[in-house]
């Protein structure tokens, strides 16, 4: 099987990267670059594509930005909302219609190359508050994809019934470099430790027992504080 | 009711403008640049969307075509085919995907302003050796863009069950200025009159009976010439 995997350099898809390697699927990886401003994301992408000797394209959608303008992912006069997953501060997060944007790209890449399927780090944990992380739209996308030309591509999400801690799980039997990897929105150059992202990240190893390598910031609580607070900032 | 309407500067995407304003929809405009070699079709967008003084934006996806690349849209390495369409040559124009693109983009734009819809001039004569023009492909996407948000947003193709003929004599009615459109894939500063589109826009005018404004290339072969050979450059 060969395969356009969707990368951006984060714990899920790198995870996925190293499983499908597992598994001997050929595989060629797509990042986007949307003008999000946790960019560093795109480096480690990079990094780790050329570790495991893999194809790594990165799509440059930040033309678009105009268009799609109004969410704190690129804007930079909009604050990142802090904390654990509240619905109204996550909905600030939303780029309109991101992930369709990003899947057609992916498919227009797979079907230009005849591989065999899209495959993305979908799971379990990823939030409804998102509506196009819904399974209802993946299989509408996956539905379009294959009537998208003569030769069909499939749209795969293998993680979709596993938790983020399983993901780790798996990640760390197959000796994912977690500490390369990137998923902080806040821009800075460590991990804030703090935004919606890093505490899911921080949250997955705790619940998963394995230890988490990541350097974060500084004036970040600890994992027994946040713990206590149930995983939010202001308790 | 609110539009973003898919707007090559064409001549069926010309008369869905019209055909909308006539109705009253509040509209916005939405070109693409691909890299395509007819890229005059834009200046034909640019200043027919003012002259109707409608808000007009051109996505800017020429950061795509590497990934994206192989076909005769884009390639000048790659010749255009001629004469009337003939399934084999017409594949030579397929860009990878390049439909379920742009209709993302567009309906995140569309989400983005809250409008009610993406429309687009999908008339029945569309080809299906573009299967990406099939309505089963269309119903898809309309299906995966109203899950895409919460806010819904609907794929419209108002002139599906039209042919290209009585879109010329709507147009007509409408008194669209079909000398300031748009076809020619050539790449010309006037329509070359026998590529593949612009034989179907010489035919539909001839079919419709509406006087054909356009001026073409001098080499062009005359519409007598074109019917006695029943549309083939090569009887």
């Amino acid at each position: 099987m060969k395969v356009v995997a969707i990368y951006s350099g984060g714990l899920d898809s790198t995870i996925l990267l190293y499983s499908l390697i597992s598994e001997s699927v050929e595989l060629k990886a797509l990042s986007f670059n949307y003008g999000q401003r946790h960019v560093r994301e795109l480096e480690s992408a990079r990094q780790i594509s050329e570790l495991l000797k893999i194809e790594h394209r990165i799509a440059d959608i930040r033309s678009l930005q105009p268009l799609l303008a109004g969410s704190s992912l690129t804007s930079s006069e909009v604050a990142v909302p802090i904390g654990h997953y509240a619905e109204e501060s996550m909905k600030a997060t939303v780029v309109p219609n991101r992930n369709m944007i990003m899947l057609s790209i992916a498919a227009g890449w797979a079907i230009s190359m005849k591989a065999d399927a899209v495959v993305y780090a979908a799971h379990s944990g990823d939030h409804t508050v998102y509506p196009d992380c819904r399974p209802e739209f993946a299989d509408a996308i996956d539905a379009a994809i294959q009537l998208a030309d003569w030769h069909k591509v499939r749209l795969l999400r293998p993680f979709v019934s596993l938790t983020k801690a399983q993901l780790v799980e798996r990640g760390a039997k197959l000796k994912v470099p977690f500490e390369k990897t990137w998923s902080c929105y806040a821009g800075g150059s460590v991990h804030c430790g703090i935004c919606g992202t890093c505490v899911e990240r921080r949250e997955a190893f705790h619940l998963s027992g394995v230890p988490d390598p990541t350097p974060y910031s500084a004036d970040a609580p600890s994992v027994e504080t946040m713990v206590r607070n149930n995983w939010r900032l202001i308790p």
